[in-house]
């Protein structure tokens, strides 16, 4: 028996973070009953790592990602070395506290350049030598396909298609995907690439809606419900591929959700998860 | 042996449309010696469909393509059959005109629906019927992928890929694919696609940037060279499948470009073409 669905929602802490610090996003969804969370990293940083993991597991809470890893482009060797050795520590952080993946927003072009496929090849060497590291912790690292609309400056890995690709070309072990249906509802790919990850590759799922019209690139998501992506659909072929893991909320909205009080916005998340989760 | 560069560049009426009317634009394309013009249909509708034909052949200039058919998807029967009549509308009006080809922007999901399978089929339905009109009249109609940012409410096609399979499933005779770098300069498998359509599918080529950051779902593309395309290395494939058509330039620029004297627009466009195309 799989748990009722209520008790799959996490929290991504983007959520609310212009209106609560991780201290109080944390005991927010001890009161709310929400069972998981994917804390960022500097939200993290500023409570402190230790206090952060007392928190976590005082609350009982799970960890499902912890943001954010990646961004491995750089204009040269020792750019690219900084941002391996920045990836260590967030691998290090994760583990610290017990998070399920190390979710990677793999970087696009580098500053000046417009080499696409360099890049893509900057994120697969990057990655190669970061899941060596990883996989010695134990920490899965799931990459992220990012909207193409983030091509150019946070991720030239668009379709879940290239996240399958390069995890066939650095095996399986300790990699995978975090799906999330903001960034690949679009693709007419979705459903059979899915199928190819299959369960082994499956390391989270992230919810929320696209507006029409979408006002801001960036900061402009949709409550579940409020947008047009069948989120429904999209967790079904999850889950036929056995996913049994937590859905997590992420929605960066300047122009709504962060100006709401936060335990509405908690409320919100819950009721619109059961209704269109 | 191929025309001269310079000899190449078209100009999409929209990158001009806040402070010319399409006389004006013509008038302009002849000044600056701009020899080819792809008109959008309210342009012609605002000073006439004979004159405008008129006046694109008394200065002796070649449309490289007419703005726009589509818009597939509707709500019920009654919808979408008026669409098609208004296509067939848009297909005589580029016979008129003598473009080269009618541009189908092919329209995402309908009001309240989210299911976009649903809405590719009814593109597809919509196109096939469309294309007995076309090829009786000999219009060739391109399918322009569209950016995955516009699958909810402008086109649910968004990669090459899919343009290619329709063309596949229903035949190349007088249908074929614009391709518009703005759209397609992300997707990893551009060449892969742009070698499989070859030379009989490239109906149409625009260019324009990207910017980073952008601030405008929709009107905030870049001139080319400001941006991060690799808008040579693209012209360059399609070139490689034999195409020799026009470049069209099609910027919607509400935050730059719309607001600048035109004459000057046109300037850069002709010197951006020369130095980034």
């Amino acid at each position: 028996m799989s748990r009722p669905h209520s008790e799959q929602l996490s929290l991504n802490t983007a959520t609310v973070r212009q209106q609560w610090d991780l201290r109080q996003i944390i005991e927010g969804c001890a009161r709310h009953e929400i069972r998981g969370i994917s804390p960022w990293r500097d939200q993290v940083a500023n409570i402190g790592l230790a206090e952060a993991a007392r928190l976590i597991r005082h609350h009982d809470l799970r960890v499902s990602g912890y943001c954010r890893g990646g961004m491995f482009p750089g204009v040269d060797q020792q750019a690219r070395q900084a941002t391996l050795a920045d990836n260590q520590r967030a691998v290090d952080e994760a583990l610290e506290l017990g998070a399920e993946c190390l979710v990677l927003v793999v970087g696009g072009l580098p500053p000046g350049s417009k080499d696409l496929p360099g890049a893509r090849q900057q994120v697969r060497d990057g990655l190669s030598a970061l899941l060596e590291y990883a996989r010695a912790g134990g920490m899965p690292l799931a990459i992220e396909p990012l909207h193409p609309m983030y091509a150019a400056d946070r991720a030239c890995i668009n379709t879940l298609k290239q996240a399958n690709d390069l995890c066939d070309e650095l095996g399986d072990d300790g990699l995978g995907i975090a799906v999330d249906v903001y960034h690949t509802w679009w693709d007419a790919e979705f459903y059979q690439e899915i199928a190819r990850a299959g369960l082994k590759r499956l390391l989270a799922f992230h919810i929320c809606d696209w507006l029409t019209p979408t006002r801001d690139l960036l900061e402009d998501r949709g409550m579940m419900g409020d947008g047009v992506i069948d989120i429904r659909a999209m967790r079904e072929a999850v889950e036929a591929q056995g996913y049994r893991g937590l859905h997590e909320v992420e929605i960066f909205s300047r122009l709504n959700w962060w100006t709401q009080d936060p335990d509405e916005v908690l409320k919100t998340c819950k009721a619109r998860h059961l209704a269109h989760g």
